[in-house]
């Protein structure tokens, strides 16, 4: 029709090859929402094993995915440096991560939580793509991510102890961590708490790793169909370890060096 | 920490100021997902239904959306021109409308179709953005999905007709509609199957239109809390009109010069 | 070969549609480039002809440009609308605009100047492109321009006056005209120097307009190769006519509205 | 003034961090202005030398290009990984890379040539930027320019024996090389003209590869102005070796592992 020329307007966003993409997601506005559902503080774990399910199913669903870490309302998804999915199309990436997502979290929801969602503060997610060249930068991410995962969980459980457990106001609490160290907040748990720190719970300290147990297949171009299905078929047997173990080090990735080729 | 440097990896993806930003969804397989939970052919109205449904829950969650156009698998959504929702961030734009989107459908899902949504196959959908610099384009964009509706819903209701009441193969239907124009579709259910095609229900033909009943207020940056509060509460009570008119010619639009300032 | 692969890597910077293309070259560190060449302070015609004839040369090699306005070391070229130059792609425009104006500008300076140009210390250019949706902001950037050469240029007037006339330190006439405004300033001229600022050269006043006295012939993908010819060679007898009028009113704009078609 | 939101509409253009910067220029219709001018055939001693002059001359002038290769009229200049030159700004490295250039080659011109240039055709280049993640996409882009320079220069060497030494029309010597492989065009040039290809200058097979003879300083934000000084200074002193080595083996990189770092 006379109209279509309106479709050359799109623009062709697809991303550098040879590079790392990731995509995150994270919760809009979960402060308020997990309010609403009375999220436990300062982990709710109904809520992050809810996540982690999600995310599964995008790892599931989306062979390329070789990786996910996720922490309280965000995951990223990493996918293999030389992924085509969607002729690496940034939109169509962001999307479709951000759709099956948010599709899962909330069929799953009841699974988990023995509240009903509400039609006025349905869950949903924002999701991007950043592109890492190599794989130490993409490691420097993941730790980045982890790295936070550490300092927001210490600082909420500390800040939690001294609101449910020893009666301060949210305020006084608030200020009773102003410019504190980590060391500071891991001897108040201690002293005035009993909490060793280290012994809070792995999935709490450092998040949730999701791996593919093997390589993925590349499903190229040149393939034949049948290739491109035997391929396919074998990705999607491919099974996914939850760890919640450090990822900073040098450790984790020895051990799985296929990961990043 | 020293890994923070990996923020700077991400990219400023805003879209050029002063263009109409248009947000278009799209179900992921609905082909697939259409057979599995036994989609009505051609049109399945609950489906539909559903679908403006989301589409009007993503309208009230985001203000500056004024209008959104809707057929099949798809919902475009068009900005006020002047938007700065997140900052014209593109991402963020398709992300978020995607979601909630989504959200929306996986929830009310229940409430349009008997059977239950099957954790293997959910649905989703991919997101996109597109920017048209003048209202002649946005109109064109609009013209176009409007008819891009008019022709596969004439050729899938001649189809189907062949197929269901006729009793023809799938293949052979198909042959028969090969090469033959509008007029000759228009015959053929008129002759064979006594259909008028101008009588089958507007929402098939037309799809769905969802206009704001009033012009949108602008959040400005130079605005103090409190007018910005108020700017947003009025946005919050306007109200959404669903229509399944033709959108091609000038009546609507002069009828809602509002929409394109 | 193997390594053909590597092509790929470049993106396609194609620029939207329906959009002004504004392209502007700036000179790289004129500052320091006119005091070895000893321009004449604050306005050296003989640099300003230079870039004049330079514009002028891109123009006439570039059809689709329909205006040039420059000032100082910099000049903004305007394509028109529809432009399909290089089919739009940003790196073409800005670096073709960008070397066919240093060329000129390296070749002509003899012309203009009679010292000769130092290996050392040759001109360059950088360059952008800018889009603008509507006539409005195509406008209000050419205005921007003329109005920053208007506070330049009265700023620089004033200055030197106080330095090369009166004799101050360049310092202290920098501090004279501290938190001046213009109204200070056309005063000072006039008490101090007898010089009414309204008189002083239109050319230095408001800058250099350049604009093709026709409307030019767009060259479509669908015309023939005869057709494309025969426009090609009625756009190049297309003159260029040299202004220092306002082209922040209207006057301009509604005595060629063809301009901006 | 109310014209500078106009500014903001200026989009972000940075260059992913971590990765290398190719910024390729080439000449603008050089098969005509090569006739104009009166190049030899097939390969123009004084047209080369003209390149390499332009090139070396941006390599001293932007401190962080490590390494530049060329032939016939292009030439690529490679900055190191992590350069902030221009805070990687796509568009004022591409133009200030080609702008640089033109210069040059411009004011250089009759220091090679006899013949004056003329004003209806001075020499002007276009400019891209291309990004390759690691040294192993850099190193086969570069052996894509050099592999391309041999296959140019194999056929147009063939070619203009044909024309120039047999008699033959354009079209006939085209014609004979029509499905020709390069060990056919080796054995015609030496069976029919007694030239061993592999003694023509390697000018001409291998093209030119400028290097600076050490590693290049980051200038970083985090040095004091001091050491910022001392580190331009040091990079102006690096020298710029010119080559017409091979560069698609391992031997040259093995012996400068600085390049690329
Ligand atoms: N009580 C509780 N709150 C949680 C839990 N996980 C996440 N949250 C809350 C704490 C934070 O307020 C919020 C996550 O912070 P964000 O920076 O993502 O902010 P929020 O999602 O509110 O805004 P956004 O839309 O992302 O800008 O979610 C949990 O397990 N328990
Ligand atoms: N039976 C039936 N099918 C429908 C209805 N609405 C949409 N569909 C189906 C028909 C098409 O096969 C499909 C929409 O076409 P698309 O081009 O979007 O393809 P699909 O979603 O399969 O693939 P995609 O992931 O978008 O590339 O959805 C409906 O109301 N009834
Ligand atoms: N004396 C004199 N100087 C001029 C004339 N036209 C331009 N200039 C000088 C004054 C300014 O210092 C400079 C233009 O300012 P810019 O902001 O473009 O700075 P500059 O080119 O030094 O640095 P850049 O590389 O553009 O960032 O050129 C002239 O006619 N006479
Ligand atoms: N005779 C002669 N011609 C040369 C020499 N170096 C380059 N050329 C000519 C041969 C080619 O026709 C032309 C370079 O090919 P290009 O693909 O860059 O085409 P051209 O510059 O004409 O068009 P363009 O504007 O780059 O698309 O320059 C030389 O040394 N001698
Ligand atoms: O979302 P946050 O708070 O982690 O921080 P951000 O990514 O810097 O902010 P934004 O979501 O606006 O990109
Ligand atoms: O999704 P379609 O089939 O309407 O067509 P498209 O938009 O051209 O395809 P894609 O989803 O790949 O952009
Ligand atoms: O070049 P200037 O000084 O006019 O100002 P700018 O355009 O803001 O700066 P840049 O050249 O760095 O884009
Ligand atoms: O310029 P060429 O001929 O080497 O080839 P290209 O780079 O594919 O073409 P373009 O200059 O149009 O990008
Ligand atoms: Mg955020
Ligand atoms: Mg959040
Ligand atoms: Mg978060
Ligand atoms: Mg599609
Ligand atoms: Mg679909
Ligand atoms: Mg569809
Ligand atoms: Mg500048
Ligand atoms: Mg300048
Ligand atoms: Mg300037
Ligand atoms: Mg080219
Ligand atoms: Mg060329
Ligand atoms: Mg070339």
């Amino acid at each position: 029709s006379r109209f279509e020329y309106v479709k050359s307007y799109e623009r062709d966003d697809s991303l550098l090859p040879g590079t790392y993409i990731v995509v995150r997601i994270d919760g809009r506005g979960f402060h308020r929402l997990s309010k609403r559902y009375e999220f436990t503080k300062p982990n709710d774990l109904r809520a992050l094993e809810l996540m982690n399910e999600s995310a599964a199913s995008v790892m599931n669903q989306i062979s390329d995915i070789v990786l996910a870490y996720g922490d309280s309302d965000e995951y990223s998804f990493v996918f293999k440096r030389s992924t085509q999915f969607f002729g690496r199309r940034e939109c169509k990436l962001v999307s479709t991560v951000c759709s099956v997502f948010t599709a899962c979290y909330v069929y799953s929801w009841s699974k988990h939580f023995a509240c009903a969602l509400e039609s006025d503060m349905l869950p949903s997610f924002d999701s991007r793509a950043v592109l890492y060249p190599s794989s130490k930068e993409l490691r420097d991410y993941l730790s980045w991510r982890q790295a936070d995962c550490h300092i927001n969980n210490l600082y909420n459980t500390t800040f939690w102890a001294l609101v449910l457990k020893k009666g301060l106001s949210e305020k006084d609490a608030n200020k009773a961590l102003e410019g504190t160290f980590s060391s500071d907040k891991n001897e108040l748990l201690f002293s005035e708490f009993g909490i060793n720190y280290n012994n809070e719970p792995e999935i709490f300290r450092k998040g949730t790793v999701l791996v593919k147990t093997q390589p993925v297949q590349s499903i190229e171009n040149t393939m034949s169909e049948r290739q491109k299905a035997r391929a396919t078929h074998k990705n999607a047997k491919i099974e996914i370890e939850q760890l919640h173990c450090d990822i900073i080090g040098n450790d984790f990735w020895e051990e799985r060096a296929y990961i990043l080729e």
